[in-house]
């Protein structure tokens, strides 16, 4: 191509050529709303009941999507090979259509959060394709971040970083407040400092809920001594933050509970320290877990050390044991080792790093310390 | 069963009840996190990477989950049988065994959101099953509201008509404001009156940009003579709201749009007069459509006239054309007809309504007038 089209492309279009660079001849991709959609497609929706795809073949792009879209589909995106169904239509005989006129070929790779409901259809469209998945083909390209990407995670870090300063801010203030009083005060914060909404479920765990590691917020008031773990996340540019602080904001926490910290915050130091093109994930994972293990707390370390973190919050490259995957410049991850004991207190602590030609950039910078 | 026995059960242990009554012999039905899992286990989660399973059969329940998920799934759920894997281990495996255990049968039916990456994953592990979706099964119960979901359902339909009223009051105020200022301020005053976010992503649409039926919001600003499509919903106690109204905050709009809203008012009317049980969803979208259509705005109407509303915020029973269901009472659903003219102006009036053994109860009540 000339350079001066290189020069006008989107990153939309730039990625889906790169994407159909990575296509078999006689293979297609179906995706269907979601954040693989909107890398190739620059067309966000939240997944519905309606029949939406954009099939992508080594040579064609396509939308295939309820005729109700199809104006805002054509204001957005750069792909121009727009078809709609209208309701009452039999969208398995559009399938078809689309399907034969893109030559689809024989194989057939589905977004892998394509609900079954539509992907039960796209095998009856289509009875003797071969279906498999396109992650493969996706996380590929989507696993190294370009500059732009970049950009969005750093201010959304940012954001949560001003929005835990406001947090800790509140010191004793926060005792006798409940957890989902405190997850509002951080959904407002990350609001102020320009977040769009939040990442995930914020989760803000006090005392003993502190020890279940998924637990959102509820009710519980928060007593002197009792630490808070607060895990949550915003987004800019439709790119996340994610990170984790667990704070005392008043009175003396458990002599256990400040020497699970310590350990939890050498953990996670060990682990970020290690950080640089070729160390692999699983090596991430153990400078963690051994850590915590030395200390005599493996069995309360329930969860893997961290997970990569794009227009998915929890997307490739996964920190766990077995992933022999090797880092490389442009992925960005969490680093987040935790202890839990059940019924009493927990502890997580975690950061962001983007993985640099030379070692690693950390994008939280707010103290990793338990006093408020 | 004793009668003393039914007293104590749970909501979510009768429909699971109910559910398998309606299961054959050789059937099984496999759940992921979805409202199906938190209708039948009462447990709530989001979709994410990790398998996350809920198998039923004629006499079994058991989750497969994420060891992290242990303790707060014995909390929560009235299912004893919680088995779970850890990061590391092979998910197939685990599926093997449960199936096994819990001697699945030949048939296998899946939540219709389960993502490709996990029906994959079932087909991998259960490879001489049949499949098929548990669409059918859980709709026809999920279809008719007991008397608990009801009440959800009209406390969060009056959060939302409060909210719609606070937006009124801003009056010429609203000139000048962006569609975004105008979506967080609808958010917020959803959560002042009891609301728990958003039930889908709010739409504020002012002019031009209300033709595009499920345009979001941007940075547009409202001016005078403007029609304002403000479509949004929140939720109490996981049960959503839904309703539009098309407001002019100033000034005014175009002769075409008046005459439009009218018509818009009169078909929503029309198809509201016609709801009780008996009547078929098809008959009640040609009540909106023909009057849209004898009016002339026909090619304008370009999506269905509703969708049922439960705990997903579009679900059955679908007012549509080629629907011949029969209403029943208990069922709730949107009644929401639109006209948009490309380019230059739209107009949608959407209300809740639940059918009643007599009739119908409307659920939201502000005044569907234009003039704020």
């Amino acid at each position: 191509m000339a350079a001066s089209e290189a020069v006008t492309m989107t990153p939309f279009e730039r990625r889906t050529r790169d994407c159909q660079d990575r296509l078999d001849a006689d293979e297609a991709i179906v995706l269907f709303p979601s954040p693989n959609l909107y890398y190739l497609g620059g067309f966000h929706e939240t997944p519905g009941e309606r029949h939406f795809f954009l099939f992508v073949t080594p040579d064609d792009a396509a939308f295939l999507a309820p005729a109700l879209y199809e104006d805002q589909l054509r204001a957005e995106t750069w792909i121009s090979d727009v078809r709609t169904w209208s309701d009452g239509d039999d969208p398995i005989e559009h399938v078809r259509e689309v399907a034969a006129d893109l030559d689809t070929g024989s194989r057939v790779l589905l977004d892998e959060t394509m609900w079954a409901r539509f992907s039960m259809d796209l095998r009856t469209a289509l009875p003797d394709a071969d279906f498999g998945l396109a992650t493969d083909v996706l996380s590929a390209l989507r696993v190294r971040k370009d500059d732009a990407e970049l950009d969005a995670v750093r201010r959304a870090s940012e954001a949560a970083d001003a929005a835990m300063r406001d947090v800790r801010a509140l010191g004793v203030d926060a005792v006798g407040m409940t957890e989902s009083a405190l997850a509002a005060y951080v959904e407002d914060r990350l609001e102020a400092h320009g977040g769009d909404g939040t990442s995930f479920d914020t989760i803000v765990g006090s005392g003993p809920n502190a020890a279940l590691p998924h637990h959102h917020h509820g009710e519980r008031e928060i007593e002197p001594g009792d630490p808070v773990v607060f895990d949550f996340g915003t987004r800019i540019d439709r790119y996340p933050s994610d990170q984790t602080r667990t704070v005392v904001f008043d009175g003396d926490p458990p002599t256990a509970y400040v020497e699970a910290h310590e350990t939890v915050r050498a953990a996670q130091q060990a682990a970020v320290d290690l950080v640089e093109p070729g160390v692999t994930c699983e090596d991430i994972d153990a400078a963690a877990r051994s850590v915590i293990a030395d200390a005599g707390y493996g069995d309360e370390f329930v969860h893997r050390t961290g997970h990569g973190v794009g227009l998915d919050v929890h997307e490739e490259p996964y920190i766990v044991a077995g992933n022999d995957r090797e880092l490389e410049a442009g992925m960005v991850f969490s680093v987040e080792p935790g202890v839990y004991r059940e019924g009493e207190w927990g502890v997580r602590i975690e950061d962001l790093v983007v993985v640099t030609p030379d070692g690693c950039e950390r994008l939280n910078h707010t103290t990793r310390d338990w006093r408020p």
